[in-house]
Order: structure tokens, then sequence, then C-alpha cells
């Protein structure tokens, strides 16, 4: 098990445009693009503009180092003239990766902590999707079966080194 | 007073098509077109599409006699390779309109009936908004005083009948 | 444990109406009301209509023999004059309903069949979150231990059996 | 009738996390949980996320000095890993909190001021709300004559004083 | 070019269920197994059910002949335990491809016909899309070049047969 | 052509408010009034308040002098108690305008310009609408011709300038 404490950095850039001029289709690739240059997280919010048109909000999380960098690829890739930046603050989780074997196949567990305790477990979703639609069995069940496991192998580690 | 029982049709048409590749500048117009030509209703519905398009559903309310006319016109102005299309029924309060004179002008106000009785009372928005825009008054004072002196017209020919 | 096949009804009644003049407060009371008077389920969609008005489509299910009963009490609850209506065909899933004794308390589970096997288990959320309220525990917690549980009352059973 | 300047701070918290883990019934009961602790307000916005999630921001407002207690209880009932924050300047209205006798009960009512001027009346809901259940009539109708009501009052004060 | 009349059936099946007890995780799956499955399209729509919870309306439109096994795969593959269905009539404009051949690769276009004559020009999406990430350059440029070359080619042929 | 560097400020407010009791009529006449006082943009974010309410987050983006006045029309126009304001950062693209002469009539069109190239040209959207209505033709129809006509013209203007 590894701990990461301090790997997500607590000080981001949160960018963010309104875009009534594209297609979904081109929204669903700019969102993409985003993510494949590097941005932490990104978002359509659907809003509501004048004239009754239905637009959205796009959102970008990212480094501050690449703030200037995702400004230029969001106006080069949507129709935005303009984008709102803004530095963010956040409070982070400390948290674990473990490993479990299901009756499938490994899958990683991500154990969020508390005070040193773990409060919740949460199978990666790649992991179980791969499993799920290579067994033919439904994502639920595989989710099930790791976290169960996870909490199993947590609870075993926690009485020993009591 | 007026009352206009049957006015409104109880088996109308609805129409509608998902769309992922019009901007919403694009949309607007559109919804503009169908109510211009003779649409009784027309909206959006925020969607989620594959590949994380946000798009719209486009639902058209008309008159069975439209339906043709609005689809032709909905595969003319917007995207959409196919228009799905279903029968409607409704059931329709009995209303009437009656006009209040407001120390700034007239407004036209809804009344719906139910067992013959004004259960509510709506002046027309329109009418409120042209009084609002030209007196620089808030839109909600000339509503609440349209709304109250109906009220009172009401409850005194109620009276009178009685 | 018990098995209702048949409890829920396959033919029942959908009721729509476009809601632009009520405010949210007023459609969040409309919905209880409609949840008290007996819809098997309400909710609200938000739709942008004409004028950049945004809107939402509020929806009911009910049994056949309520619907008239409900739209009487939608034309007398909302400010619609209008309620569309149409009777909706459902394919539902055999479930079965077991009760599981998690250390803090009771927890009924819905076990979902098809082809007489459990292929998911849903703890109720009401007694998941009373129990989570009374013990000042996460939902989440109750929620995945009494699933574990259940999992493991229906895989002994099906042992028995086999 | 009293007034309350300042009662409402001028200078508050907003914590925002996006939620793509996290079912709806375990979001709308996290909602309450907010509530009670004593958030002032909280909400959702519906988003849509990579690999066409759909998923929700949660945003909670509150006093500074709640800032931290809240971030604790987001990370304990949520699947968020990290709580955004920022403080908020907010412009505050004045308003007095004055109460009507309805011919069904008493409604306490907000007259919002604005340079001493009360421009609108606002019924509490829940006393509406109360009152239009127990009495089996409809929430508007109480609403408005609670408003008809206080709007007289505010009247008679103003040529008093004048 | 080849035209199409007919290839897209004008009668389908559409498949509805609200999901309230799901992630978003769970849901971008489930949307991919049914496109997978062979579902015509299926997509979200935001909606808001009782105490508070922000859900989802899955709709699912598929031919006639593949409703059953797609409602055992929703039934499956997702927490419903009812499936809502019914038939859906569709108007479909006749629709003719055609492939460009833009300075970076070649690109199918679909044009609309109305009254055969091509009212619209629709570049695939796919096409542009993979272009523009292998050359590095803008979707919008790799569409617009694509379109304008597409109605060149329709054009000239137009006269051709004049 | 004109160039117009630094015409859009780089610093500008951001309002927000959440109003759960106005009518979405009350709120599309709101939105017209924050434009015509001179916002630079505002829109709706349909947002889930306590007890199911569907409600809107209003957002206004205006000039910094701007920003008082637009506060108190708010308070004024709305139903809300306190307005929430922040500054926000911009980035702007430098953009020009160019005229072109379709078949129907003239069309202003902005040019993005990124290192001093046109990387992508937009018809305004107003011109193309009044043309598409005044000749009975289809918005796209002219839109695709203004944005062809204009990369025409960019292209010949480059080659002179080489």
């Amino acid at each position: 098990m590894t701990q990461e404490p301090g790997a997500t950095p607590t000080r981001i850039e949160l960018l963010e445009c309104n875009l009534d001029d594209m297609t979904g289709e081109a929204l669903g690739y700019a969102l993409e693009q985003l993510l494949e240059a590097g941005a932490l997280d990104a978002w359509f919010t659907p809003i509501v503009m004048k004239k009754s048109r239905p637009a959205v909000l796009l959102s970008t999380l990212c480094r501050i180092e690449d703030g200037d960098r995702l400004i230029d690829l969001l106006l080069r890739e949507t129709s935005t003239l303009g984008v709102r930046r803004r530095l963010v603050e956040r409070v982070i989780a400390d948290r674990e990766t473990l490993q479990v074997e299901t009756p499938w196949g490994a899958v990683r567990c991500k154990a969020k902590l508390m005070d040193d305790v773990a409060i919740s477990i949460k199978p990666e979703h790649d992991d179980c999707a791969r499993i799920a639609r290579e067994q033919g069995i439904s994502l639920e069940q595989v989710v099930n079966r790791a976290r169960s496991l996870a909490e199993q192998a947590i609870a075993t580690r926690d009485e020993l080194v009591d």
C-alpha cells in the first residue's frame, strides 16, 4: 500500500468560458483535447443565454504552471474570445492506493483517509470497467466485490497494527 | 369578461428531435422560427449524449393540421435527419379573460376556472412587462397590483350572482 | 424473504405539464403534494422556453385509476392550464425484500431478480439514512455493510437450495 | 415589525466539489446534512464530465467560522477527495419582518427595503405551506392573501409616518 | 455518391428509465454498453427527484427487434427496477454520402436532401476529429474545408445534370 | 478591416445570485433588463435547492464601473436578498471585424487573431439571422456563405502582404 500525501496540488487554477456558438460534437472534442493536454479536470455546465440560447459553461482545472498553455488551447480549439481565470484553494484528503485480487483480476482501490483512518474505499472505475467488459458481468458486481476485499484488507492490517 | 371553453385543442401533436450539431445561436433562432410558424409551444431540454457531448432535445407542440408543415421546417432549419412525432391528449382547464385598469394602464388577466369557480388569476406577462418598462417600475409591482384588482373584480361579480 | 411478483403495475399513466410561471418554492411544494396524493413517482426536468425563460417540465407517473384525480390536483396546485397524459407500458423486474441485521439496527434490502437469480441488492435508503443519522456515521458505511450482509444471506440460501 | 440590518454576514465562504461517484439518493442526504450542520445555503448544479458522465457540482455557502467544520463534513459524507474554497463578498438588502393575520392563521412576511422603502414583500414559504396543507387550500391562495395584507400594513404605516 | 433512402427505420422503439441510485461513473459506462449493444442512440436528461435528489432519465432509441434485448441489458446494467417502452414514429430526411479530399486526407460528408436538393452538408465528425488530431490543426478548420469542398462537388454535379 | 486590440476589458466584475422564488417569465424579463442596462453578458444556470426546488443561478458580467448600478438593479428586479460579487481576470483574443457582400446583403464577420493570424472567422449572428428571415432561406446557408467569403478575403489580403 502506498500513501500519497501532497501528491495533489492544493493551489490550482480554474479557467472558464461561455460557449453558445459551438456544436455539441465540437464541445465533446474540446473536452478530450483539454484532458489530453494535462487538465486536472474539465466539465460542462448547461446554461441559458439571451435569445433563448441553450449554451454551456466550460470549466477547466489545471496546475498553475499549465494555465497559460491551456488558455492558448481554449482560444484555439473553442469559439471563445475570452477566457476567465482565477486561482483556487483546495483542501485535499489524504489517500492511499491498495490493490486487491478479485476472482476476475486485480483492481486498484483508493482509500480516503481522515486522521489516518480509512473512511471510505473506492475501486478504480477503469479497472472495474475493463474487467466487467472482459468477463461479461455487471460493473456493479465487480465494484462491490473489490470494495469488500479492500475493506477486509484494511481491517486486517489495522488489527495487526493494534 | 369572455369565457373561452374549447378554445384550446385537447388533441395535438408533439414533435421531437435531438440536436448535437447546432450552435446555441442557431438553436435560439430555430425556436423563434417555430413559434412564428404557428407552433403552440416549443422548448429545449439540455441532454448529454455519447462522447461527453452536451446537446438539446427540441420539443414542439402543434395543432395536428400543422404537423407536416412544422416537420418540414424542422428538417430545413435544424441539423436533424429525423423528427419523432406523436399524438398527445391534453386535459384543459376552462379559463376566462378579463381586463383590469391599473394606475399605469390596462392589463389583461386570465382566470383559471374549475367547476365554474376562478381558482387562480394570472395577469398577462406581456402587458405587465410593457407597463413595467414604460413606467420604470418593477415587474413584480405591476403583476401583484393587476392580480389584486382582478381578484376583487371576480369577487364582486360572484357576489352579484349570488 | 418475500417475493413480490406483479406488485407493480406494468401499465400506468404519465402526466406532464410545462411550468414557467411558478417559483421554485411552489414547485417543490407541488411535488410533495403529488407524492402524498399517491403518485408512483414525480420529477422535474429543467427546460428552456421562449424569451430565455428557464422553466421545468413536471412529470408524474400514476396508477391508471388515479389519473383523473391527479390531473385535478395538477390543475389546482400548479399554474398549468393543460395537462398532457398518456398510457405507459413498463417491463418490471421481479424483486424480493429481505431484512438484515447490521450492528446498528435492521435494514430492509431489495434484491432484483432475473431468471430467479438475485443480480443486485439495494438497501433501502430510508432505513440506512435513519441509522446513519442516529449513529452519527456515514451513510455510505451503512449502505455497504447492509449490502454485504444481504449478499451473504442470499448466497447461503442459494447453497442450501442447491 | 423588526428591522434586521447587518443580520446577514456580507463576507462568507463558498465551498465546492464535483461529484461523479455518488448516487442521487446519497446526494440528497448530503444536502440535508450540510443544512442541518449550519450551512447558510447548499445546492446542486448538474454538470457533464468526461466519458459522458452526468455529475453534479455541490456548492455550499457558510459563515467563515464554519468553513473548516463543513469541509470536514464534505470529506466525510461525500465521495470527494478535495474541496475548493473561497471567500465571497455579498451586498445584502435591508429587510424587515412583519406578521400578518390571514383568515387561516398568522404568516410572517419579509419586506425587502431599498433606501428605507419596502420594494417587495415575500410571505414565508414555510408558514404558507403549513396553512395550505392544514386547510386543504392552494399554496398560491395563501401566499397572495398574505402578501396583500402585508402590503396594506406597510402602506398604512408609511402614511402614518408621513 | 451513394443515396440511401429508407436506410433508417421510421418506426422504432424508445426505452426510458429514471435513475437516482447510480453514480455518474456507472451511468457513463451503461451508455457505452447500450451503444455497443446496438442502440440507435442513447442519452441522459438531468432531472430532479423527491428529497432534492439530482438524477437522470436515461433514454434509448432502438430497432423494434432489439427492444427486448436492450430492456434486458438495462435491467442488468442499471439500477432500475422497471423500463418504460413505447413505439415512436419518425419522419426521416433522405440523405446521400459523398467523400471529399481535403489537403490532409479524405472526409465523408452527409448531404441532407429535400425534394432531391441538398439543403445542407455535414462532414462526418469522426473523420474530421481524426484528421485534426493527427495534423495538430483545429477541428473547425477541417470541418469548414470539408464542407466547402462538398458544396462545390454538389454544385458542379447539379450543373452537369442541368 | 478594423483591428480592435484592447476594446474589451480584461478585468471585469461577476455578480451572482440564486433565485428560487421567481417565475420563469419574470426571470426572462430580468435577463433582458440586465442586458439593456449595460451588462456585458448574463445567463442562467439551472440548479437544485433544498426541498426539491428547481431554481436558477443568475450570473452577470459587467464593467467594474457598472457593478454598483447593476447590483442595485438586481436587488430591485429580482427576488434576491443578497448579491455575490467578485473581480474576474480575462485573457482576451485579439480580433478584427471585416464586412463581406453575400448575394443577399452585407454581413459583418469577426476574425479571431492569434499571433496576428486569423485562426477562425465568425459571421455576426444578427446580420445572418436578418438576411435569412428576409430572404426565406436557412440561417446555415447564410452563415456558411459569409464565412467562406471572409476566409477568401483574408487569404487574399495575406498573400498581398507576403
